[in-house]
């Protein structure tokens, strides 16, 4: 299994700038995290947007769309600001020939306790064994994208 | 999905005891990494025996056989040592109703770069989508657990 | 050696509301910190303010100089955000009979990065051998609370 | 300040090599830990030795004590096992025009709740502050080398 990874931005690449007093998105994450997991597959990582979720607009999932369908691999992990990852989910949904996961963070990565590196375990997990289509590994659970929605309150993912 | 989760020991349990200059299997760190990893299904934790796999015995193994058959919930993770995790997936392959998925880390979790919560991501994510049988999650991948091996000296699970 | 604890907010006790997408001040970490640092000496913590420096007004700096002036210990710690430690530093001055040093983070203690532990070893170090007086302890250096200023762009505290 | 940092090895720098399923000696995390404290100050490290302290021989301590002496520099930090550590501190008390300061960690700096980076900080607060001499900054508190011991049961320095 080869994995593309297309990051997005979202909470799980904050970090925090003194400077400003205040979080801004940084480089993605996402091949410190593997590296710690110790995975023995072979991943690629393209940065696409780094945005809050709430600012991605129609020209990026227009990217986003563009870079999953172009690509020439199966398994497509996309990590994604956890506000609005139900309607980038939806947005791809007309692509029928590739597995694809999306996840993110409701805390930093940078955080000690984070859930960055769990979830992506299981979005990882989806990936392997999953049919194609569209899914969302959030709050431990792995959602058909059209099956989920984010109980903003609550600070997890549940099904619909 | 309600989860069972059996631990056995291994190294992601493993805390430093300085009085001794060495390693000890302690007390299941998988409900503190389930914590950081804000799940949201539930779960119960049973230790059943606290061992380098290494020394794990028939008797052991017997014991996570009948708790696992025994066992009223359908899906069972098993946090358990490296060295024979294989040994211990196969003693488990009669039991054909449930989904079984053993995982645990190459690193102690206590570490900051452990492998230890990806891994148990990935281990949810079998569990979540995989038909009944029994699989062991490692280095990123989710193998059959007649289809696995570690390979010690490169320090990872890998296909045969 | 006791020392009595102020905690008045600061990035070092920053945690992140995903609710709100947006950094607020948590509960003083200290107490956490110190456990990690298996410290053999006694202390009581107290939280006087949860405010960046930034919005600490004369009614705040009034109250912090109250309480340290009024505590029957001689080793006081202050934890503060690092845009005006040196402002409440200054306001401290006229206190001498005790052993004053402020410290913070330049990074919250829950990253896994932060400066947090090393800035509270720091500032403890300074309790312990220093005069009466008031300090700050920032930037791996223990300063004169006159000698001292915060260089924002640069993302430390230097001598001036 | 400039410091001059010698590593000789012990708890602070232990990783765990899965392939032995035991803790090893790595390179010296004192950089690493330095860099997350953002320090202001220069410095050195040389990697002397890598020992647990308790294998440290006559021949280490003179190659310890030989180095400090012959070091050009007037702050020295030696990082080192816990258990020895008061032995190689009073080898190097007739060096007489240097402040030395020995710390170490009982938990390795690896570890997500090691005392590594506070007593780091601690043992830079000490340098900073001290007067030349010898110097042990453990468990929160800065000793004079004679007046110390490791109580191995309790898992702490204490005063004697």
């Amino acid at each position: 299994m080869f994995v593309q990874i297309f990051s997005t931005g979202g909470t799980i690449d904050k970090l925090y700038f003194d400077a400003l007093s205040e979080y801004q998105i940084g480089e993605p994450m996402v091949d410190e995290l593997l590296r710690d997991a110790r995975v023995g597959f072979d991943y690629a990582i393209e940065s696409l947007v780094k945005k809050d979720s709430l600012e991605l607009n129609d020209a990026d999932r227009e990217l986003i769309h563009t870079s999953v369908a172009a690509c020439p691999h199966d398994h497509i992990l996309i990590t994604h600001g956890t506000d609005t990852m139900t309607v980038t989910a939806a947005a791809l949904a007309d692509i029928d020939d590739k597995v694809i996961v999306l996840t993110g963070a409701m805390q930093p990565a940078r955080f000690r306790d984070s859930d960055a590196l769990f979830n992506l375990g299981l979005a990882v997990g989806a990936l392997s064994t999953c049919q194609p289509g569209v899914y969302i590994a959030m709050s431990g659970k792995v959602f058909a994208a059209d099956g989920v929605r984010k109980n903003r309150v609550a600070g997890r993912f549940e099904g619909v």
